[in-house]
């Protein structure tokens, strides 16, 4: 995981799309996809058939439970048909991922354009489902006719092949951006605020000051411009308060010279004698 | 995968920023970036001391290109650094992936939002990173230090881990989308063009005859409503004249019944006596 982000204070969003997995061939990867919705929000998760069966017991179940790191509500909750068709009963619009062209004349859209679509049509009432195939093979042509229209994702033609999870993942990803506009999950925290002008000038005032005292704008016909770009490399920081007094802090110790008490304490240490 | 969409004629999209594994832990997992890297078009990996090292033998080794799953070319040219600074030595801008907020205050985007501006600067020359952490703990904060700026997932904030090849997949997802204009890997195709109006008129011509002929128009008061509606019905199929050609045949069929050649067959077929 990157960053243990995880907060089980926080209220889950539920709800989204129905994930319709069509005959998925093993119970791990059922587990990762389980994973991938909890991540986007999405909660509806139904299984047609699954090659592994739906273990309640033994080394399968475990295994799925072990990838679904933690989203196990999912896997509980998890809903199993026989048929497509009955797993897709009470829906009233299904969406097919697919990455090849079925020769169908269905409408194919890119997850980044059938989310909102679905995201506006689920806010309005209807329900929706997404159908992922079997992770070798994907959906046989019957049942990507089963569908209203087609996703697909904008992969690399020359690498075109998601696994089931990832496939789940960009939708969710997707689905989450449209149905919640995508906030941040944190923000960059203003620890300090923005320094107003007399700050920053009297910053630039200490350090021009003491640069021309060392004879540092030559020739001094120069010296204007050479203020003016020293003065916009500051600007481009966007400082601080904190970091005005950072970089003065910094300034004033280059200019005055070793710290006196620090100079009181080395000599200190020396009448201590060598460390043990 | 979903569907077996790799098509190796054509030719691979590469480059894109460099993914950074900063002292990833499981070989297997390095295998997984690489797939989900080549999925969406980047070619510059980049290994920080790895746990288990790179073996360049044995079962981590095959692990590794199993999980890859095709994507070899980039774990062969992958880049081994013992330090996250040679790492990023050629960089001129770094994003470090974080989950949660590191007290830095440095500016937080979302990939969506991050990825433009890296593809706009890269295209101008620049050299771009995006350095993601080990699996269980994420980046250090020194090493969040090292960047320029932090990128975060919109993930529910209930359930926030993302596994770290996951991470890379989204990150790529929305590099191609802002590299390439994302496009639509394979359009629905125009196996029929749209009927015209004068097509589309006759089979309504022929329908509503039909029907008339049988009093479904019934009271004759409300004939102009319900043939309007019906068409309308057909007219929010956006019919093709292959859709007309088929549904007009149905039609006929319908109104015709049983055909005659069907017959003529079905009783040839009993002459000849029952199946062997």
């Amino acid at each position: 995981m990157v960053g243990a982000g995880t907060d089980r204070t926080k209220i889950s969003r539920g709800g989204g799309p129905a994930i319709v997995l069509v005959r998925p061939q093993l119970a791990v990867n059922i587990g990762m996809c389980a994973r991938a919705m909890a991540n986007f929000g999405l909660s509806d998760l139904r299984l047609v058939s699954p090659r592994e069966g739906w273990p309640r017991t033994g080394s399968l179940r475990k295994g799925a439970y072990a990838a679904a790191a933690g989203a196990v509500h999912l896997l509980e909750g998890a809903k199993l048909y026989d048929t497509l068709a009955e797993a897709v009963a009470d829906l009233n619009f299904v969406w097919a991922t697919t990455a090849r062209e079925r020769g169908q004349g269905k409408r194919v859209e890119l997850p980044g354009n059938a989310m909102p679509e679905s995201a506006a049509r689920m806010a309005a009432g209807e329900r929706h489902g997404i159908m992922f195939g079997p992770e070798r093979t994907g959906l046989e042509n019957d049942e990507v006719a089963t569908a209203d229209a087609i996703i697909t994702f904008p992969v690399n033609p020359a690498y075109a092949s998601l696994n089931l999870a990832q496939a789940v993942l960009l939708t969710g990803y997707e689905w989450n951006r449209a149905a919640t506009g995508e906030t941040l999950p944190f923000q960059a925290p203003d620890y300090s605020p923005r320094a107003n002008r007399e700050m920053v000038l009297s910053f630039f005032d200490y350090l021009e000051g003491e640069l021309d005292k060392n004879g540092f704008f030559r020739p001094p016909g120069k010296a204007p411009v050479m203020r003016r770009n020293l003065r916009n490399i500051f600007h481009r920081m966007e400082m601080t308060e904190q970091d005005v007094r950072t970089l003065r802090g910094a300034l004033v110790r280059l200019v005055e010279g070793p710290r006196k008490e620090a100079k009181t304490r080395k000599k200190a240490k020396k009448a201590e004698g060598p460390e043990a």
